[in-house]
């Protein structure tokens, strides 16, 4: 999420979500920590949303709940975002406004105006405000590719045309900084697939991200050209072909989209299977596909399978796990790096697409954004190369904020920013405490000591009663169970021959005496939760 | 680990241990299932170690708490395993018996020689297992390396003899059975050090592999040539290098070793420093260095961190997350794949090195071991390709075993095998139960209930006490507990009006009850213990 404030009036750019590393116990979702924008919830004046990826359109349903300002995005990103708002019940309350490149609106001081930009998935936008103070572009997540699918142009002469302007501020993003060239046209997947296609005699499954919708169509017009029908699995792509057909940004002529409960009604070389689950994911099509445990397809020796998609960072062993499962049954799979497979391209620009645009917007300032540190580092050495001064590049955290006022820049403050944690119907209740205790528990488990004390003679009434788990299994354990119990009862002892009535005490006593014993005895650290009932 | 038996002979190739994924919470170590071994203790003549990586020597310790058989090696392999048994204090009672590519032994029926082969650690072994029913070859992990560092050649002549005499069945390594070509040799990387180590103008810091010693002598040569001292970060490297020194496996000149805590007394350029922590593993030199946590070294704006090794699978994003600090400290940062760097090349043959072994064993019969199934899957076909016949090979899994009698294979039967968990001292200990456990505190944690009823009226005394830990902070969850109490209190009056009397059904009620509120509620599934304390 992207903020760009001109005196009273803020305009957010995204919503994004991400998903959670495993250090994470739990938790389901990160979203953007809003707090600035509910202090200054009066000059909110609108959400723009660049394109609809994940990693910008994931956290609006939480955005609307807190700021239910109106949502200004193309069609096919409205689209997905409808879904999102739909499965949260929250579709009926937004005020959604569709915009295309063409588009100019006015939001408090400052005009909008767009232009198209070509990336992975349809309709992508990037984004002029014009301020009295000068003009900043945020760029979206972009990549230049003069042959892309299904005509999705960049409005390249548009780009010139604002550059020749003048652009007080570039907010270009960084993923592919690091990689040398220029990123490969998506025709390239073109040629691939289809040789691909020729080549297949059983069944064809192929695995993308169903909001590639381009790299969907190359996959369609192979099977136009192989005679094959197309079937979808998995919900998310079921959706959003949906949402693409719908829209017209995708074309499947009358009669080749099958059911998926059909395919086996086909012969095997006349089908091609369009499945979710290219990143790896366990509860999606191709992880299911690759253990035999699809209900409506199976994979038979000799059938095909194509990972049109890379990695995402972290992934790897995931896809890498599917991939032997699919070997194992017999498939030919075609899998690795997009340029060695041909079957994907990257949507991100490499550094000569970045450069591009740098010398295009031709900006006095420049922010790197979208990547970690050393791609931003990467994206202002490319800046300078082709002319930002040295200097007038803007590295920042989240939550830091650039200043730009009479033409000079400066960045020296901050707002609250950074991520909110959302697992289950909770939104930012998990913090640090909880995930701590989560940690501890998945590492070692715990063990809950109860002990019944009268509240008379403060004699124990009953117990230790120990009730261990994730620890050691009790019933194999009656030795180490026994020696804790001795543990406590002396502990307890030892409190009723003093005059201490803190419980607490007690308890810690407890904790200690039966933590260092099981460390000792076991080298784990199980949480001690000693329980005292007074009675 | 593999196991070779003749008759009533049973001889063990080496005895690894794997680090678990993050599924496994809390497990430490992975070690093989050594059940069969065990049930056949007056079998096992020797463990033999092929070479002294962690997935080769790491469960020596617990193999030999089970089972003391004597241990074959070569000098430095013993050097590794010696400091693991002297951690486990296990040295003095360990029968470790030195051999070289040249040894001959008689175990059993069995007579066993050796052959030299290259790989990313010094002092290699494949090994030659001579049985009344023909030859059976195991080649350790290798890649043929012409040009290797140290003159550690490998024994071609040997092996073209020993597969002219005729190789029953090959047992050989699959690791990079996917990559085309032949692996580059270590020469690769001397000249690529060199050219770093001249055009650097700060301290330089290389990580690799401790254990890759022919690496770290060829850091030592580049530091000699450009007059750097040398010093060492990090346990394993400091180790590793003394081992290996004091075993005529490295040459360091006299006083150009010098200490880490003189690190800052020498001008930044007169200094080059061999680091662990190259998989990016949390607690070890170079993560610690990249937050700025090392207390004998620090790295400054202008150093050169240089890093000579690939990230093993599922270990990238760590690496990824120390190479963006080592940037953001302004280091200059040479990572990536070796094939772009030039710091790394893989101790494992590529396609062409496996077809090379493949062509001078000629096997009769072929198992390819050590990958993924895929890479097994592809080294079959590389054997097919050089003329091992069609079914000869065997792709097995842990526990498959492949009978040949008469000049015939077959694979019918299995044996006990598998993975046993370490978690702290147990070994084994630690099962589905305790994992599963540990699972659902990890995502949710947990709800300890507890009640206090009197034995005589069944009425309750005191409670419900709940305790939660991992689950939502209850200070700021007060009514959500109120809720809890009140299903557990109607639980309870419930039970006491029935003729019910086994707290088990109460506890379900009251678990079942819970549980369906609390994710109504909250969309979690803490773990509910309810105690019920009878006084």
């Amino acid at each position: 999420m992207y903020v760009v404030q001109y005196n009273d009036d803020i305009v957010v750019i995204d919503c994004g979500g991400k998903f959670p590393d495993e250090s994470l116990l739990g938790i389901d979702l990160i979203i953007p920590d809003i707090t600035y924008l509910e202090e200054n919830k009066e000059k909110v004046r609108a959400l723009i949303v660049t394109h609809g990826h994940e990693d910008h359109i994931g956290g609006i349903p939480y955005f609307l709940r807190k700021l239910n300002v109106p949502i200004y995005a193309t069609r096919f990103t409205l689209g997905l975002i409808e879904l999102k708002l739909e499965e949260h019940r929250l579709l009926r309350d937004s005020e959604l406004q569709t915009i295309t490149s063409d588009s100019k609106i006015s939001l408090g001081d400052m005009d909008v105006s767009f232009f198209k930009v070509s990336h992975s998935i349809p309709d992508c936008l990037g984004i002029v405000f014009h301020t009295p103070e000068g003009n900043v572009v945020h760029t979206g997540d972009f990549k230049f590719d003069l042959t892309p699918a299904n005509n999705q142009y960049a409005d390249l002469h548009k780009m010139a045309e604002i550059g020749k302007k003048g652009v007080l501020a570039l907010i270009s993003e960084s993923t592919n900084a690091e990689r040398k060239g220029l990123t490969p046209s998506e025709l390239m997947v073109a040629e691939h697939m289809d040789e691909a296609f020729m080549k297949a005699e059983g069944k064809i499954f192929v695995s993308t991200f169903a909001s590639n919708v381009n790299r969907v169509q190359q996959v369609v017009d192979s099977a136009i050209k192989t005679n094959r029908k197309i079937a979808l699995l998995g919900r998310s792509m079921v959706n959003v072909v949906q949402v693409a057909l719908e829209r017209g940004y995708l074309n499947i002529p009358e009669g080749m989209l099958i059911d998926a409960r059909d395919i086996d009604n086909f012969a095997s070389n006349k089908v091609a299977i369009l499945c979710t689950g290219s990143q790896g994911e366990p509860m999606a099509a191709l992880a299911r596909l690759s253990t035999g445990n699809y209900r409506d397809a199976s994979i038979y020796p000799g059938d095909t399978v194509i990972l049109a998609a890379s990695p995402i960072p972290g992934n790897e062993k995931y896809v890498s796990k599917i991939i032997d499962n699919l070997f194992q049954l017999g498939a030919k799979v075609i899998y690795g790096s997009g340029s060695t497979t041909g079957m994907h391209v990257s949507g991100h620009g490499y550094q000569e697409d970045l450069k591009l645009m740098l010398t295009l917007m031709q900006p006095t300032y420049f922010i790197p954004i979208h990547g970690e540190y050393r791609m931003l580092h990467h994206h202002r050495q490319l800046a300078e190369s082709v002319g930002v001064e040295e200097g007038n590049t803007f590295i920042i955290k989240n939550g830091d904020v650039v200043d730009i006022k009479n033409s000079v820049a400066r960045q020296t403050r901050k707002i609250p920013a950074g991520d909110t944690y959302v697992d289950g119907m909770g939104v930012g209740d998990v913090g640090e405490i909880v995930l701590r205790d989560r940690r501890q528990l998945s590492e070692d488990g715990m063990l809950v000591i109860v002990i019944t004390i009268s509240k008379y003679d403060r004699k124990m009434l009953s117990g230790p009663d120990t009730i261990s788990r994730g620890f050691v299994y009790t019933r194999e354990s009656d030795d180490l169970i026994k020696e804790v119990n001795n543990l406590v009862k002396k502990a307890v002892n030892e409190f009723q021959q003093t005059n201490e009535h803190r419980w607490n005490v007690m308890k810690q006593d407890i904790k200690k005496s039966v933590g260092q014993h099981l460390y000792a005895k076991t080298k784990r650290r199980p949480m001690i939760l000693p329980i005292i009932i007074e009675v």
